[in-house]
């Protein structure tokens, strides 16, 4: 697998907004049952080694989770602020579950959950979200296993189809849209902003 | 009209976030015609007089008033990396454009544009976005007129169904989950975050 043309642009970015934490949150939009969309932030956890497909978490008992499942396709919208520059990434959306054991991706499940913080894995056995608040005690439970992911962890991956990225520095600002071509290879063009 | 109970916390985090020009972006998700859900970034313009309707501009010619025209719903995911809160407020999208004369919206999009910097007027009188880039000097037209707005300026409205309030900072997080009763009336449960 070679690298995609957009990682270049988007490893420069992440590089030069590197002293906010907050450079790798991002926004994901799906959709709903309802045909309506959803949208969230969500944390960027790298790329799956040897692909371009972009990790993040979630836990299966999200409204993410049941919306990925009815409908696997998402966009991230990702504003870098240091740079001004926006990445708006379309594709399939690959949800890896517990009981994905046969999956190819059910490694790098438990890799990533080993790679959590200890605050971050808590968040895993915390009463179900979207319910109605439990007591202050039910958030109080003991860490869960660092090594064995929680049932309800899930690995969601992003596998890029088509990449806008937009220049807001530039004088006009620069807007290049990637796509890929029938062989599956990468080809990018220069739009009007 | 009387101030939804979510424009109290959301006023909050505007001014205690008020030294970053960019915590007045966020990422409106939007669908496409295709069922796919868009999410791209866009500028906070202040609420509507008297309504609890968010303000934003667009083009005409642009992807989003296309999406909006055929599917007028949207979900902004707005997220205040000082304060690390986040608020998911989904509504109804309404576009006002030039030949909205009979609108009772079509005098606030005239204000709108006034009250723009030059910069962003100049904007609207680009080459269509999304084509091919043009040249250089194809973006260097004369300022527009600044008290009448371009034919493909927008004014684009979201009237709030639904407010999904995160606070990360919380122990444990805070969520708070608004919404309207039969009367019209807002009303606001605490959820598990």
């Amino acid at each position: 697998m070679s690298l995609a043309v957009w990682r270049s642009p988007l490893a420069r970015a992440l590089h030069r907004n590197r002293s906010l934490a907050f450079a790798r949150y991002l926004q994901l939009a799906t959709v709903r049952a309802t045909g309506r969309p959803a949208n969230r932030t969500v944390v960027f956890r790298g790329f799956l080694e040897n692909t371009n497909q972009l990790k993040f978490i979630t836990d299966i008992r999200s409204q993410k989770a049941e919306e990925i499942d009815l409908y696997p396709w998402g966009e991230i919208c990702w504003y870098f602020p240091k740079t001004r520059e926006q990445f708006r990434i379309a594709g399939q959306l690959i949800l890896v579950r517990q009981d994905d054991r046969d999956s190819e991706f059910f490694t790098a499940r438990r890799t990533v959950w080993q790679e959590l913080s200890e605050a971050a894995r808590s968040q895993f056995a915390w009463p179900a979200p979207g319910e109605d608040k439990a007591d202050a005690g039910a958030f109080d439970s003991a860490s869960p296993d660092a090594h064995e992911p929680l049932p309800n962890f899930c690995l969601l991956l992003l596998e890029p189809e088509t990449v806008d990225f937009l220049e807001l520095r530039g004088e006009p600002q620069n807007r290049s849209l990637y796509g890929r071509d029938g062989d599956g290879n990468w080809f990018v063009r220069s739009v009007n902003p």
